[in-house]
């Protein structure tokens, strides 16, 4: 699978080396092409490992993931191209933190909107899909770093784009029956209010390796 | 011990109830004495359930629950009393759901502030805890309802008043490996936002018995 990964930061190249080292190809994209840290990345990912813009990513990947702050992110995608995006998987990995509000910080957008919804309103002919925001990116490529079985949440509008997310899951090691759909992609209003909670519950633990599992009872 | 339940809705009358089961003596508070809902909860839950208005519940307990509407928490407190509420632990399983926005309701207050928070602001002598608004209130009084080991929080900034709490949630059946200190009140934050994701696993799952467990990997 061709990937492009928009963000050259801790989340972007977390993603983008594992998805390399499962076999995909991947071109990493920044505002600009040749940042250090994509160049770096590119060179230690090896074979498979591009880096160029945001479009350049964005046109190369069959599927695009947004890697970038959540507040950064519709400007990301504008800079990415619309025409580059039209009916693909754009899984949304972030989570809108707001700059400059110290520890823990507080949310750029929440309550009546969030960034998932920002993209898809934005980008109608992408296929959004919310996924992973509620997990440290170390967590996302390697769930057993959190012991037992535990949760990773889906949201999007488009029931075929989810079940290609799911897959990417399942290539990190989530089983099946730890991705949960939400619904629709106005359920990440309820998956980056929950950074609220993570940050404080990362605070008290002292690890960005945590998560919650789902547990249901009777209906 | 001696509880004032401040709300006659579901949310206080479950509490009451299970409080007076296992032997606690209970004084139902509304915002006035004498409600249907107030004088039929007494009249079932028997010998230690009383009810009156706020002032008089709040003045009876030991331990005050808040169990009214979030929104209308602050406005609860001020007509129970701050010299009813001086020194006492006050328990807040409050979320501030915003009237009138659908569903899934959007919140009152959030972001950069909480309940919880206004609630030891506007009485800094009582000693608030929020607890328990992370989970539907059948699973608070039973958590036998959510199969597995789960998690329920507590944040607060007097550490003997979470005890407290603890000890009443280990009546409930909450075992104490299973009661998560979030820390200070202002935590609150994160387990009012965390609504906007509950309200959305409810709609999915179809069910309100259902709760999130804490997994924490190595440090």
């Amino acid at each position: 699978m061709r990937y492009g990964v928009l963000g050259t930061g801790m989340v972007g190249r977390t993603l983008g080396s594992r998805l390399v080292e499962l076999g995909n190809q991947v071109t990493m994209g920044g505002r600009q092409a040749g940042g250090d840290d994509a160049v770096e990345w590119a060179r230690a990912a090896g074979e498979g490992a591009r880096e160029g813009t945001f479009a350049d990513a964005a046109a190369f990947g069959e599927v695009v993931i947004v890697a970038v702050a959540g507040s950064h992110a519709v400007s990301a995608l504008r800079m990415a191209g619309a025409e580059n995006l039209r009916g693909k998987v754009v899984v949304d990995v972030s989570n809108p933190i707001a700059e400059g509000t110290g520890f823990p910080p507080q949310l750029a957008v929440c309550n009546t909107d969030s960034v998932g919804e920002q993209l898809q309103r934005e980008f109608p002919e992408a296929r959004v899909v919310k996924s992973m925001n509620t997990v440290n990116c170390a967590v996302m490529v390697d769930p057993s770093l959190v012991p037992g079985a535990h949760t990773v949440f889906v949201g999007g509008d488009d029931a075929e784009a989810k079940q290609v997310v799911a897959s990417m899951l399942h290539g990190f090691g989530w089983p099946a029956a730890s991705v949960f759909d939400l619904g629709g992609i106005e359920t990440a209003r309820g998956t980056e209010m929950y950074l609220a909670l993570w940050l404080r519950l990362m605070r008290a633990v002292g690890t960005p390796h945590l998560n919650v599992a789902l547990h249901v009872g009777a209906r």
